[in-house]
């Protein structure tokens, strides 16, 4: 039995959120780490600079983040979203505000991914016990002699290797550490791509620095086979993503390509956006094409000398906006699960993964369903009924009922069992509102008699 | 049926020797190509600077340079070895130059691998239709719209998206194209690492900038479980690489750390090295240790969209000194499936791969034996007598006899052929030489009428 640490240095590769959400709460524990990234310093001068990309934190975040005392830090930095404003396709239609839901905690804070990720770097050395190196890829891991080898950035023909006991692999989808760790563990690595790409259009402030649409909300324009969404910014932007089929017919990235096609196109669908982008040509055309994929793995760890979080072991799209939620919930879930075998790391690796990946499994197909709904069902009837049903259900049967949605952004319910608990309210939904018009049309009784049938919820509100 | 460029540009990822070497021979035929490095430009003066690392051309290297008219040009940088120059463990002995063969084309050429690179690049651009981009590291690779995504090394947040018809992956052991062809066409990658690790030294020039050591060999140190082996510069030094077990009880890396054990290790088994290299215990300090591995991979490419070159194809140890001849002699062979399918790229790659997998296993096989070899027979008298038997037999009989490190080294016979041939004669020899104290004991006229019977060799030197 090897304790962490006893075997030799704790090294992360990858400071990203994942890796130095790890590193700080490491650190905080008292244990010494390094943390090596490829990139530069983020909070150097030369650091990333340019587009902000956004970040929605919900409950399992926050959750994650109270363990390192970081939850006021980062709402300071952050923009609070109590729901979706939807825009139709028409110049003036906004529905107005759909709230997430009816608790004073049920809110999203959307925050810049570079902030956040300083943030947490800054945390992570303030413990006193994390060390960081930037600009070090990797290029090797040794298990034999516990050897990482990194690739200087600076100097092209300097390499360094550095002894380690156990290595953290969050060195995001195209890991060096999962490809060293799957070599010697006989794992696996599956990728489903989406047909859909996107791109980032960035929403100006007014000049004077403020919001020109409604500041506190997570905007969606949806127009069924596609979609565009926005998250504010504090300095009064947005960060808007348009979500669009790759190829084929118009419209299509392929097929949308010339600047009469782009403004055709935004003029016919998102109207209102012309409006606040009057750049969105250039915009369009200077915009790098991203791809939306599901990563799965399998075989997380090996023996006591490497596992993998984040992105390095479960990537998801980005519909649920819950790719870094996932990342850091599983870096406590490898803490505590560390901390559950006391600190004997092979077996608690491995209880890890068995714990998680069911987990990580259901919110990548949650993410990806969850795109249907935001692009297709937002401004649907049948769906809207639905959805008052319930939140009304919610407000009169807490304890029972609680929109998926919900579950999964505002509890730390497990992800799979917020899964299954969302099939069967969605079937017993879909049952009770067949045939009515509106909520009055719904029998409430038979609805709160069905409802306490599911059992009580298990996980509440952190 | 898609003619190569008519689906798209042609990119090549990697500008190493496979990517170089493939840009000038698509070039030389007309080809326009583009090529993708993330390292700097080699030939810039903030390129790569520092050691120098050997590779020995040998005629399968020749043969593919011969196709781009550049053996002179390259043979030019570099120093011709006619055999090898055995050294002993005590202070004075060496055994004398053993000739690689009693051909005059039978000698291998030790070039920088920096320097060779830079020829090919030169080459490729001075066909007029070769693009070169460097600190471009390639991303992502999207099928789906033909799009190559790199990140620009100079500037961290700038990404560039290239389309390409045809993608070529020259990328190395970490290939980022073989991962993303492999994520769609099922193919494997398997790894096989040896216990034994590697570190370079530099055995400096005389002041006079004259060699030390003979020049024209290639100087081996064989220590049974280890060994040394020095390639010339033509700038008067060797560069020296000591082969040894990575842990376990002295003498391995693990095992001889402090500046006493190194000494100590070199004075007992390399005391003519110590002689060479003053400052030999702080190289072993500062040097990185590096490692040694088999590469073999399945599914090459993805209909005509992508196909795998070089070490993201197939790696091996460098004990033959064959890896970067099989790369070169595959791009080459990739170039001649092409043309033989009239440019019907689909098919062409498929062949390409079924023709040379087995030939990439062979050498790859090969090159581990060689290792036994070169540290731990090339004294043995066994070995010798059965090696004064091989050659005088291939004086004798060149049509009929050739050691398997001759038919490797200085033929292009199929890879694959020259490892059944070569049992099938090592069979012969042993029968041969059994109870034989020397030649004069080996009863010519049988083994004449026995290397008869193995039929003619196929291929002769190029």
């Amino acid at each position: 039995m090897s304790a962490l640490g006893d075997r030799g240095p704790l090294l992360i590769v990858g400071g990203g959120i994942a890796g130095a959400y790890l590193a700080a709460l490491l650190g905080s524990r008292g244990q010494q780490v390094m943390v090596f990234d490829s990139r530069r310093d983020p909070r150097a001068d030369d650091g990333v600079g340019g587009r902000s990309i956004n970040l929605a934190i919900a409950e399992r975040g926050l959750a994650a983040l109270r363990r390192i005392g970081l939850v006021e830090t980062v709402e300071s930095l952050a923009v609070v979203m109590h729901g979706r404003v939807v825009h139709d396709a028409d110049r003036s239609g906004v529905s107005g505000m759909q709230p997430y839901g009816n608790l004073p905690d049920e809110v999203l804070w959307s925050v810049d991914r570079t902030a956040f990720t300083c943030a947490l770097l800054d945390a992570a050395e303030a413990t006193g016990n994390v060390q960081t190196y930037f600009r070090q890829r990797c290029r090797d891991i040794d298990f034999d002699l516990g050897l990482a080898t990194f690739a200087d950035g600076a100097q092209q023909d300097l390499w360094h290797q550095v002894p380690f006991g156990t290595v953290f692999g969050a060195d995001g989808v195209a890991s060096i550490v999962r490809a060293e760790v799957l070599a010697v563990n006989g794992g696996s690595v599956r990728r489903e791509m989406l047909s859909h790409r996107y791109i980032e259009i960035e929403i100006p402030a007014t000049t004077s620095g403020g919001f020109q649409i409604a500041a506190n909300g997570l905007h969606i324009w949806p127009r069924n086979e596609f979609m565009l969404i926005g998250l504010p910014n504090p300095t009064g932007d947005f960060t808007a993503t348009l979500f669009l089929e790759a190829k084929g017919p118009a419209p299509s990235f392929e097929a949308i390509s010339a600047p009469a096609e782009i403004s055709a196109f935004f003029e016919e669908y998102f109207p209102s956006v012309v409006e606040l982008v009057p750049d969105i040509v250039e915009q369009y055309l200077d915009a790098p094409l991203g791809r939306l994929g599901t990563i799965r793995t399998t075989g997380w760890s090996y023996e006591d000398r490497a596992v993998l979080v984040g992105d390095s072991a479960h990537g998801i799209v980005p519909f649920h906006g819950q790719g870094m939620n996932l990342a850091l919930e599983s870096a406590s879930a490898l803490v505590d699960a560390i901390e559950s075998h006391d600190d004997d790391l092979a077996p608690a690796f491995c209880a890890f993964e068995a714990d998680r990946r069911d987990d990580a499994d259901a919110i990548a197909d949650m993410a990806i369903q969850n795109y249907v709904e935001m692009r297709d069902k937002v401004n649907d009837p049948d769906y809207l009924l639905k959805r008052q049903l319930a939140l009304r259900l919610s407000d009169e049967l807490p304890a029972f009922f609680r929109p998926r949605y919900n579950l999964v952004m505002f509890s730390s319910m497990p992800y799979a069992d917020a899964f299954a608990r969302g099939d069967a309210q969605d079937a017993l939904l879909a049952e009770l509102v067949a045939g009515c018009a509106s909520l009055d049309n719904v029998d409430m009784g038979t609805a709160h008699e069905r409802v306490r049938a599911l059992g009580p919820l298990v996980t509440r509100p952190g």
